[in-house]
This record gives C-alpha cells, sequence and structure tokens, in this order.
C-alpha cells in the first residue's frame, strides 16, 4: 500500500499516519520526493486491511499495490483449473458450445432446440427456466416445470445443462437439475446467492455484472471460492457502455486478461453481448479468437415467436453455418470443437421445420444466411 | 409501437408483419414513407407486449412508444405520493437528512454519531448492520447486533431508522427493526429481494443501481408496487462512468427526471455519489437547488477511524456547517429543513470529542473546516 | 513515479529496472513487500518523463505520483485566477449568466435576445456564429455576418460576447468580434486550435470533452497556459454515460474538483448538460449550489422556431424565472447575482413577443411555467 | 418522423404540430392510440429537417426514421467500396496489416521497423511524425524530418505510408508524403481538418472518437465524402467505459455493423483499443475473425526504450508470431493474408539485435514468447 501525502503535509503529519500503520501491523518505508512524500507501507495484513486514511486531510490517497482477491489469482495457482461436467471438461483444450434458447417454452420447443444443436455440435444445452426480466409485466419464465422439461431434453440427447438461478428460494431446486448453475449478470453482487449457489457443489457459471469492472468480477468469483467451491466459470455478456446501436458492448479483452489474472475458465456469449441475431456469428468467432474456452449462444427454432429476446436468438441455419467457421478457425488458436456424436439418432423429431406454416420465417431463412 | 420496415422490405412482408401484430390484438396503420415504410401499432396490451420481430430480416427495428412502466408514472398517477414515517412525511414541503454511518461499529459510535446528527438538524439516522462488500475480505457488518444499537439510537433520540437489507434470509429481522428498508444500488435488479421487501410493508428506499437507466430504475420500483407496496423513495447515487477521480458520478438531473416520470420522492447521497468527503458539501447543496426530497449522508465522529467508507464521511464540524448551508438554501426552493428540536438534551454524551486523543484528527478538524 | 515489479521477478530484474531509471537521472528507493517488490523513483524530472517500462514482462505496471500538469495547478499557484472581460470579472464573488440563442439566425433574433436576457440579469451574450455540426447536413451558421450581429447586440446592450470558434482559418476573425473565445468539446483536444486560441490573448472558455475525464481536461488548460495565456474559464457541458434519458451526463462534482486542483475559474452549461428544456432550471440551480463561478445557458425567443438546439433553449419566461431562482440561492454559496442595469431602456423593443403568431407557442408559455 | 404528442396534448395542439410539419413540405399521418397519439411525418426533405418540436411542451418526443448520412451508407451503395493504395486494395478480400512505431523516432529505428514488419508481412507501414499528445510535455514527434524518414523508409521496403495529420498547418505537408493520411480519435469531430483532408485527395484513415457513437463515426464519414473523396476507411481503435484495466475497450461487434451499415472499408487497431502489448495479439486474432478487412498493430524493435507508447507496442518476435496466426485464421473469414515478397533482400540490415546491449529486454524478448 502507497500513501501519497498532501503536497503541504508537514512532517509531524507524516509521522503520524506513519504511526498509525505501525501500528495496524505494517513496516513504513517513507520516501521524500522533491514534491511529495510517500510512504510504503508492507505487511501480512495488507489484503485484509482497509484503512481509511483518505479521510485524513494531509493524505492526497492511498494506493494499494496488491491485487484485492487471492484464492482466484493465477499468482496463487498458477496451472489452470479444469472443469468437469459429465464427460466433458471446461478449460481445456476443448471448445465448448451452449447453445439454446432463452427461455424454455414448451416441451416441443426445448426438445427440437436441443436436437437441433447437438446435432450442430454444440455440448451444452441452456434454457431459462426462471427469467429475472427487468420488467414486472414480461415473460418470468415457466419455473420447475421449465427445469423439469431441460431435464427431459438431457435425457433425449445427453447434453448437460446450464441454467440460471435467479434467488435463494429456489436455488436447491435448480442445483437439483442442473449441470451447471448460471448466475447472471444483475446478480453478480448478489453475495447471498453467490455463496448459497456454492455450497450446491455444481460448477457455477458467472456471468459479468453489466458494469462491473474486471476486478469485481473476480472478487465475485473469490465469494464462491471462499465458500468453497472453486469451479468458477466466468462469462463474458458485454458491459454497458454509451453505444446503443447494440445493446451492450462485449469487451472481448477481457478474455486474456481473466486468464491472465487467474485460473478459472472463461466463455463468452455474444447474444446478449450484442441484442441482436445480426452480430452473434462475427462475434462468436472473435470470442474463440481471442482465446475463449467456449461460448453461450442463444438459439431458437423460430426466433420471431420467441417468448424473451428473439432479437438476439440464431435460427438453426444460421447456428449451423457458424459451427462450421467455429470448427475452422478454433483449430488455430489450440481449440478444438468436438463433433457431434451419432448418439440418438432415432430421437431425431419428424419435422425439424416447426416454422414451415410461418411463410415470412421462410424467407427470412434464407436471407439471414446471405447476411450472416 | 412503431414497426420500421427495412428499406428493401416487399409488400408481402409488410402485409405478413402486419397480419402477426394484427392476431396479437393491435389495430396496424402502414405509413409508407419516401424510403422506408412503418407499421404503428396500436393496442390494449401494448404494454405487456414483447414481440421480439427484430428477428425478422425485414424489419429494421421496433420503437416502444409507450414507457414500460405503469403505477409508478406520473400520468397514472399525477398527485405526489406522501411516505410517513412516524411524524415525518418524506415527499412533502419538508427536506430531510439522513445522517449516520456508514456502518454500526459500536454502541458508543452510533450514540455519539446519532445525538450529533440529531442537533446539527438530521431527522432520520442511518447506518448499515448487513453490509454488501465488493471483497470477501471486508468488514461485512455487526448483524443483529448491528441493527439492536440502531434500535437503542432511536430510542436515545427518537430518530427513525434506515438500514440496508442485503438478502433475504435476513430481510424480515431488519424489517422488525428497521422504519425504513435500504435497498443498495448491487441490489436494484434482485427482484426476489425486491418482492420481498415489499411485503414487510416498510417504506423502501430504492438505491440506483451502478449502471441503471432511469428506466430501469423505475421499472425496479414497479417491481415493488406491484408487490402491494407504493411507499417507494427512489436515492440517487451516482453511476459508473470512466471518470476515475470520483467514485461514482452524481447525476443529479435524475431529481428533476424522476419528479417528472413518476409520483415518488427521491432523495439524494452525495456520499456514495462522490466517495470523498471533500465533496459531499458541495454536492449535497447541489442536490437541495435540483429539487431533491432529502439527503443521505455518511457522518462520523472519526473518519480516519471508521470500519467502512471513512473517506466518504463527513466529521461533526463539517457535517453542522452543511446543514446551516442547507437550511438556508432550501427556502428558495420551496423545501424547509426541520430545525432541530430540543428533544432529550439530558442524554447529551459528556464527552463529544471522542477523538480528541487523536491528535492527528484533531489538526484534521481544522483543515477540513478551511477547506469545506 | 511507482514502479510495481511483478512477483516473480527476480533480483537481477528489479536491478535492471533500478538503473535504467537511474541512467534517467532518478533516485531509487527499493521496497521489498511480502508479494511484491516495487521501487519508488524521485527526481525532478518526473513531470516530463514517459518511461515505458510496461513494455518489460517484468514489470506489472507504473503508478504515477504527480499530477501531469503543473501551471494550471492550486498546487503551482495557490491564488485564485480572476479573468477580467471590460467590467466584469469571472472567478471572483459576482456570479455571471451568459444566455443567449445556441445559434445567430438573425438581426432580429439575436438583438431581441440580447435585450431580453439583459434585463433578466445576465451579464454576458452568448451566440455561435460558427456551428460544429455532428451532421454536414444541419445549419452550420451564419459566419462572419453571425458574428458582426454579435457586435451589433453588444452595442446596443453593452453585453461582452461569448461565441466559439471551430477551426484555425476563422478563430482571427472570430478572436476580433470576440470577448471570450469558446472552444467547443469536440474540439477540448485539438491542440493546434487551442495554441492558436491561446495566441489571440483573448480569455478562452475551454468546455469539457464529452469523454473527458478532469486530468486531461486540466491538461488542455496546460497547453493554453503554456503557449502564454493564463485566462482560461473551465466549462462543464455534460459527460457521455450510458443514461438515454438525457443528452449527456451533467457531472456538477467537477466543479468543487476543479476549483481544489487548479486555480482557474469554471462555469457551467446546464443546456447541453441536459439537452432538454425541462431540466436546465434545476441543473443551473445546483450548479450555482455546488459553488460555479458562472452558468452558460441557450435562451431562444422561440425555441420551437429555432434552427439550431431550440429542445434544449429556455423560453423569456422560464429564463426570467430561473434568474430569480438563482438571485436568492447565490448569497448563501458566496456568490452575487448583478442586479440588472437600468442602460439603455429606450432601445427596448416595441413588440417582444416575437412570436405572437404562435399560437402553440403561447400556450407552451403558460404550460412551461406551471412545469419550471 | 414520429413526433409523440404527451399523453394530456388536446386535439387543437396535435393540429397545431401537424400544421407546422405541413407548412414544412411533410405529409402527416396522426394516428391515435389508447394512451397517446403521435404524428408520422414522411417527406423528401426529412433527412435535412431538424425542427425542435421537442421544445413544445405538449410534444413527448420526436423520433428520427431515417439515417442521418447518405453518402456512407449501404443503403445508397450496396456494392462494396474499394481503395486502391499503389498495388495494394483495402476492403477487398485480402487482409492488410499496417505496422509500425507510434513514432518515428530515428532513420535507424524506422528501416529497421519497416524491414522487420514487412518479412514478417504487413503490407503497410505506419508511423507518426505529428503526434498529438495529451500532455503538452511529452514528446510530439520529428515533424517534417520524420515524414522523411517514412519516405526513405517507403524507398527501401515498397511499403506504403500510413501517418497522421493533426492539424491544417500541416496536412498539406503529410498529404506529399503519406499514401494513406490518418485522423486520430480526438480530431474525428474536427471537420475543418476532416473537409481539408478530403481536399487531398488521398485515402483516409478515420479512427473512432473516444466516445463517437457508430452513428456519430458514420456522420464524420459523411464530412469527408460530401467534401468529394469517397475514399474513408474506418478505424476502431477502442471507445471509452468504465473499464480501468485495458486503456479503452474495443468494441469489435462495430466491425460487422459498419460493414453492414456502410460500403467501406473497416481496419481495426488493437494497440490503442487495448494500451498493452499483453493483449495485442489475442484481439488482432479476434478482429480478424469478426470480419475486419485490416489491422493496424504498432511495432517497435525495443518497446521498453519507446519515446511513445512503448507500454502497447509488439516486439518483433511476438509479431512475427501474430502474423502467422493470422495467417492461419484468414481464409475461414474469407480473407488472406498477403505473403511476403522477396523484394529487396539485399537491403537487409546487417543487425536485427537492435536491442541487444539490453540484457533485460533480452530477457523479456523470451518471457513474451511463452506470454503470447
Amino acid at each position: 500500500m502507497i500513501v501519497v501525502m498532501k503536497k503541504n503535509a508537514c512532517k509531524e503529519e507524516i509521522l503520524q499516519v506513519s504511526a498509525q500503520l505501525q501500528e495496524a501491523g505494517f513496516h513504513c518505508h517513507v520516501v521524500e520526493g522533491t514534491e511529495k512524500t510517500i510512504i510504503g507501507a508492507v505487511g501480512d495484513k495488507s489484503r485484509l486491511l482497509n484503512m481509511p486514511l483518505e479521510a485524513l486531510p494531509c493524505v492526497e490517497k492511498v494506493i494499494p499495490i496488491l491485487a484485492p482477491y487471492k484464492l482466484a489469482s493465477r499468482e496463487f495457482k498458477p496451472e489452470e483449473t479444469l472443469i468437469k461436467v459429465g464427460d466433458i471438461t471446461i478449460g481445456g483444450p476443448s471448445l465448448h458450445i451452449i447453445a439454446g434458447p432463452c427461455a424454455v417454452e414448451s416441451e416441443e420447443q426445448i426438445l427440437l432446440t436441443a436436437q437441433l444443436v447437438r446435432e450442430a455440435g454444440a455440448t451444452l444445452l441452456r434454457g431459462g427456466a426462471f427469467k429475472p426480466r427487468t420488467s414486472p409485466y414480461s415473460f418470468q419464465g415457466l419455473g420447475e416445470k421449465g427445469l423439469r422439461l431441460l431435464a427431459l431434453a438431457r435425457e433425449k440427447t445427453a447434453l448437460p445443462i446450464v441454467t440460471e438461478a435467479i434467488d435463494i428460494a429456489s436455488i436447491d431446486l435448480v442445483a437439483y437439475y442442473a449441470d451447471i448453475i448460471q448466475i447472471g449478470a444483475r446478480n453478480m453482487q448478489n453475495y447471498a446467492l453467490l455463496k448459497k449457489a456454492a455450497k450446491t457443489g455444481k460448477p457455477i457459471m458467472l456471468k459479468r455484472g453489466l458494469s462491473a469492472t474486471i476486478e469485481e468480477w473476480i472478487l465475485a468469483a473469490e465469494y464462491i471460492i471462499t465458500a468453497g467451491n472453486p469451479q468458477v466459470i466466468f462469462c463474458e455478456r458485454g458491459i454497458r457502455t454509451f453505444e446503443t446501436y447494440t445493446r451492450n458492448t462485449l469487451d472481448l479483452s477481457a478474455v486474456p486478461i481473466i486468464k491472465h489474472l487467474t485460473h478459472l475458465p472463461i466463455i463468452v456469449d455474444p447474444s446478449h453481448g450484442t441484442g441482436n441475431w445480426r452480430w452473434i456469428s462475427p462475434m462468436a468467432q472473435a470470442a474463440v479468437a481471442a482465446g475463449a474456452d467456449g461460448l453461450m449462444i442463444e438459439v431458437h427454432p423460430s426466433p420471431a415467436d420467441a417468448l424473451s429476446d428473439g432479437a438476439q436468438s440464431l435460427n438453426p441455419a444460421n447456428f449451423r453455418r457458424l459451427m462450421e467457421n467455429l470448427s475452422n478457425i478454433a483449430p488455430y488458436i489450440g481449440k478444438k470443437l468436438t463433433p457431434p456424436s451419432p448418439y440418438l439418432p432415432a430421437d431425431e423429431p419428424d419435422n425439424l421445420d416447426f416454422t414451415a406454416q410461418n411463410c415470412c420465417w421462410n424467407s427470412t431463412a434464407k436471407t439471414t444466411e446471405k447476411e450472416a
């Protein structure tokens, strides 16, 4: 910790501040500069300390030197943390694509989507059963029924499930069904939820808060790890900026930075990160090229009919096209996509063309191919 | 709702979109412009609807016309909502100052502070018993003991208590002691907590999220009101911007805007809004001049010894000076400060100079007077 | 300057960095912490130095201790700088209101406005002759004709003129007519323009860039001062944030901070700072209460007919009402408004009701009084 | 243009607003909703119009439907614009890497760097001769001498030159030497400079302003095109956000959006976009995967000795490694890197190891290879 004294601080004040620091267990090194004096405070407890020395008028500012987190830090644990979910390992050489609808809407919708994304190469299924919505009047999800439908889809496709827990009341229920528990952006600093989620023992996918700095995000992971659960997967999903053309600004630099500062895996969600299906594929490719361990992508069999976030969902044709591109790029970043397995072909739905009756949708599919 | 079609949208696509809208219960008005066609959709359910028409490639964008909130809206309820807390009414002509330490630390600290702020003219006491902290290693508050100490301070000074609830597990406990329940910035979109807080029947002070737009903030209030509790007090406490000199950027324009869009009172927290005691007084004055119904200010008898947020707490001398200034300005904004009552003089602590033994603090007090 | 070494930096690397610093003229103090080593570098040239030590993998980060500006700093010159413009002094106890239209549109418009604002108590006249517009298709101002009209208005009302210079080609022309040269937000880091403006010898009103930190803003002032002109007036006009309800977020904390860090005066522009006439008056009051030395306010005799920025202009009735409020508040902040002088009553236009023919406007005026 | 009336707007006011719009040449469509009335205004001049109807209290807001730019728009010109610079075409299937030092420092430095980057596959050389610096005390570039050194490097390597023009006084000089003129982020809305740059007839690389929306950025391009020069290359270089870990937040979603909205090419600058050499390579790869037409990367033979921006420059080893990665990824995005030509092998400097004497640098080079 460095304490920068005000220019006009007198010797007595410098001694006083040093004395306070020493009392708190620090060794002090006073460095008199040509204009200002600084005090370097060294000690064991520096990580825990929070002395409000800036309350003193003789102090200009206090600059911490050590990162405020520890267990999540790569300095603390240099080797990468690998997170196992069934047969899958997140954080190693495999690139994992988590795909599925924003919200589970019906058995037909989730089964069809699960089948579609699995065949295209996704290795995990996403779908919201409890939806945190900005407006109390928006669709809030199917609740437990949604979880049961996800479990059914898992049974049919063998894809592990990622789904969000939005409060303590329902988290045990979510943990019962989910393979990975998602903590949403709005709850990144809901510490009670973080601790409770940690206690479930399931891997936690921790989305970045809308205006969370990288340091605050890592500190939120630190809450989970200190509660006894080191299986944290970061998920970059865009931050809030002045730009209004996209719903959020996807901060892909978070990918190499998180991998530099921590030992934990990071995936990217280009659906929320852009808010518009048109930009999902290029940003998904970019995320992989930046070194992400995986992607979370919203896919809906008929986006224009979705009950939630249809505008930022890929349709099946565009998702398949994206998966092809990713499988080509990944090897050059040292990652590989697991090829879609031949599992369960018998269960293929008779009619993939859920939306055949919707002529606008059909013409859409053609246009989007060109656009993507 | 206005649907803007892509420039090259064909007649068939326009008909298709209109048909979807009509099926959803809208009347459609198609306006063909020189370059683009727009569809104006009119209908009862517009507020509830969330049709993801932007998922269609033929649609450029969808522009909502009506605000997504209703019960909080001044269009819905033109007259101002007054919130009664004991003898006090928030939202009317009185300006209310809520003052006290960031965190309750000890009996001596909270009683002394309560007495000090009451004598200076504060009409409510603040103090955190449960503290949501960015780092798991920071002081997390005294918990129930802190609540009991607040209640003791209320008994001694007759000041109603404002304190934060940070999770569902402890909210009933908080509601038992508190006169006003504070929902912190990080929990503004913790909808489970909002609904549970509403059920306590206590007035709710709803802090603005660090990156919440005004619309999202009002929607969070809408959650509380739809859960049956219309006693919401907004609290502007700064938003996150690129500026690093202050901890947050206090957005005082939220004051007239909230009063224009809603019928609810709004107060301002210049302590968190700036993060530095030096800027609290000018920003407190500014908030009152902008029309705020009250202020929430951190005051500590010895900021440099505070366990939490000392750097953004006023010392007693600076707080008294600020209260004098406010009492002069308020009448010209149509507000008045309640003069400190002569209540309980016998209980005055013998020694207000809690920090007499701390010479740095004493010299501090003198300097700050000049600086403020 | 503090150099923080990486945790795993070896002794050789620490010596190497120290040697580079010593070669550059610094004294080095190496402080070995429990986890990391830091090097405190002290020396005369610290202000000028820009060693890219962060390019070395053994260096984690470099933290500057001294502010990068000097001449603008209050540490360098503790007493306040007063700026004289004719009989007026900006920066002292008088509060100065600069009012007028966004753009000069016609002789009638500028003379009428000048007369109106003068009678309401404004002490300077603003008006754009050269307009920097985001779109090449927007009205770009009357150019030199606009300047001549401003000079005519000054002749009639004795109000000094503030007008913007947007490029080097026209700055001598602007300087010939203007009493204060305004540098707009977009040009805050147009260093060639800053230096050229400084050379004119006129006082410079330096608007804050849309995303300029306070430090960058002061550095822009430093460019002007180092070019030989210490007459700089800062003008806070809002910064760009995620909030879309207002055009910008007016950062009033800049007022006390600029006065703390520098010796120069600061005024506030609530018109650009909010982008909507509804919020101008409360934010103007707030700016004065925060300690501003003046305000710059857009006033138009008929805002709905303005060629530029009508939506953020006050009409005459609302401006007069605001001036009354300000004259009441100012004394309690240690400022006073100069009362409107009885100068030139004979020149009053026959018909102040420029917009009599516009019935919507008239009903507007009545409504706005209620609204404001 | 859509005019949304206030909820309580009376029939007279609606007629009044319609009349004003009709007088301005619009056809009006009044749509009465269940709560609010909107007026759709259709007409030829919509693009040019700027009626401040929001100044009327009966108007809630005005929503433009058409984009404010035209010539830059893909709706106006669907086919892509290709920009020729010597033998090179920017905007087509070739991916172009512009590399070189932040600032030209000496003949040795620029010749060595030019040779290095050419051999690694760069097809253009960058280097600043006039440097816009936030501080007046920072190195401001070599000026014309720097331009002559760039020309010398071009002669030796056949690489076209990209260099920045910072003011009107020097732009003809810059245009004389440069193959592409760079307009920096701070000057994105320096309209006088944009128009003057356009007049040189050289291709213009237009960097995005630090807080410029995509729409404002395109409007800046529109200034250049309306001045007669359609050869605009956008350059995304990061925007300003609350995140402090990176110097800026590189907004890669700008790549597909610019290509969707306009017909012009876009390149990405990951050096300024991150501010730290550690993140340049992953973000460069991401930019290519997002569809960028090229990259601009700072490369310095010895970053720790650079006079400007050393911390965000790649060293030669890391640059070569990046180029290899890019050449692998590009084909899967439909782009190809031109292989380094065998041109001028005789001119290779004897000693590429400019920094051999700097032992810290040497150990650095090894570490960075691992880190990258």
